[in-house]
């Protein structure tokens, strides 16, 4: 149950190191802590390694990367990966850029990651590799819909078999698979595009998520994005009609932080396909 | 009419380009959303280019300058000029050292700034450069008063004029000036100035009313202007007693999120010189 | 009187040089302005001498130092020191990796500290060097009780003497302790471990109120302890049933913003041992 996914979190505690942009990062620390983990962020080369051996999770995010971080991505991720830590995967912008398209391509040469957590746009980047990308968001042509639907399930099977990686595809429909199965998620709200971070905020929870549920991977990653979409709709639900967009930023992290098993495992909406 | 650049943000939604610092910037990204644009973030010089010619304005803050990044400005700075994108300056503490002073200049004499924003001991600092600032708030002694207000125009337009950009000059009175006309902005609420970053976002604003507005600079910025010192007001309305800057700091932003162009055009304070 | 110490910040309005995370640092920015000083961040080692020239205090937090900010932390302290002006330092995390241990140990060789503020984790690795930091929490073990209160006492004054600086060691009870007395502070609540950077915000204050106060060092800092604890009760106060952890980061600082001295006297919780 993903409920049960969730309650792990709250009883394990786990300690997630995040290499993560320098937009959404305070909020990506709260939402771990809001979940019931806690996050400590670390980007130096020469201390990477050394943090991450103290965590139970890694989570690596390259919305602002650079030259002095991408290598610190590596070294820590293969120290994770030789610990047996799950590490999530955040491609942020992947196809904005030559250096952001190749950053990826190596960091998936290096590192065997748990999950990969972007938008459409994104992995077809990442899978595909001729595309750009528009800002962080993906491109119109790119949503998931339902009349599109088996063809994305499609594709989310197909990008997790080629990454090697369970793929956490999100969306106005959120997709999680793995070669064979795929988690078809109808939670969330749209008006989440609108507050910047809530995809890096997922990332981090998705980390924490695969920590405290060792070898559940596929409904671990299902269980924390069913829960930042309902988190969405329940933090919707707690608007007042001056609220705007920052408050909603605060709803949801305050949604997650009141969230608990049962609760999520009736609000989730999903399929299997 | 302000309302219609502001409804021109809204249908046109352009992807803005920031390389701010990392103490505001989940707030200017937030607004830009809010206002009906997309942010991204990118700031290592391997990638500016790539990333703001997919943009359609930039917006540069040296709040948290360091050497590696002041290239990569100057990088992304000279790409968007030459792509005939917009491209705001926002000098936080310029003055305050040599080093801002000097990156400034040297930002200033490679790039053709659209609108430079700022308050008047930067500006000062900018034109004449022998300034020191306090913090990133401007001293006492140069606060725009009704009593000194021709002067302050005056100044604004020949700092328009030296600096060959818009000049938006923010205070207790905000103005908005090119060599010849001046907008007189008496929107806004002196409580913004206890909320971190209230200018950076302006900055990030302006950027993306330029972006949706082409070749109607000065009348985009003085919109820009209006709009956040009129978030500032509705913000300040939507105050319940136990509420202080941190919820201030989200109301200003929910306001951004709910305005529209005729709320703008009501509640805009302004005229010209 | 605790009261007056606050009263002296906002009456004295100094001007803070920040060198700290880029998790948190907008809300020890927003703190500062909130307790009525003004916040200047600035970490490139050309620049920050001639900034912290400017300022009335230095507050460094090594958060998520790297090989490029730590010779600027060492110049910034050692010019803020030769000026008099007090330095805090917030050993986030100290003992979660060499990196981090050897870096507070150089930082403390090279630098004056006026006070020191962390957890006891944390104190543990600055004074005996061999521990390790679960993040940036304290261990479970490492908690100050009421049970274990005599020794943690003789702890904080061991360490105040041996570091040549106050020992502000914060958790479920408050230590402020220099060789001969400490604050033993109960105020707070458990709640603040979820949001992320009290701790730090706690740090900002504390260089606000040492500048403020100068030659006071011991109130000046219990001050900001008792400030931020009472604080964290008032704005848990205003909490509504759905509000969570993020609206209680925005509660905190908000009730920072309303502190006056004589509420500070009132609420203020502690005893002298």
């Amino acid at each position: 149950m993903l409920g049960t996914c969730l309650e792990n979190v709250r009883r394990g505690a786990p300690l997630i190191h995040c290499i993560t942009n320098y937009v959404t990062v305070n909020d990506v620390a709260n939402i771990l802590l809001a979940c019931g983990a806690s996050p400590i962020m670390a980007d130096d080369i020469q201390e990477v390694e050394d943090v991450t051996a103290l965590c139970a999770g890694l989570n690596i995010n390259i919305g602002t990367l650079n030259q002095r971080t991408v290598p610190a991505m590596v070294a820590a991720g293969k120290k994770a990966a030789a610990m047996g830590h799950p590490v999530v995967l955040d491609p942020v912008g992947a196809g904005a850029s030559p250096m952001r398209t190749q950053s990826v391509r190596r960091l998936l040469h290096e590192i065997p990651f748990s999950v990969i957590r972007g938008n459409v746009s994104e992995f077809k980047a990442l899978t595909a590799g001729a595309d750009t990308t528009r800002g962080v968001d993906a491109q119109l042509t790119d949503a998931v819909t339902e009349s599109g639907l088996d063809a994305a399930v499609a594709f989310a099977k197909s990008a997790a078999a080629q990454l090697g990686a369970v793929a956490a595809i999100t969306g106005a429909i959120d997709l999680v698979a793995d070669r064979n199965t795929c988690y078809v998620i109808r939670n969330g709200r749209s008006e989440m595009g609108l507050v910047t971070g809530t995809g890096c905020q997922l990332s981090g929870l998705t980390a924490a998520f695969l920590a405290a549920n060792p070898g559940n991977t596929l409904e671990a990653a299902a269980a924390a994005v069913a829960s930042m979409g309902l988190a969405g709709e329940i933090g919707w639900a707690n608007m007042a009609p001056t609220d705007g967009s920052a408050t909603y930023r605060n709803r949801i992290i305050d949604a997650i932080y009141h969230l608990d098993g049962s609760t999520l495992d009736k609000g989730a909406n999903y399929e299997l396909k």
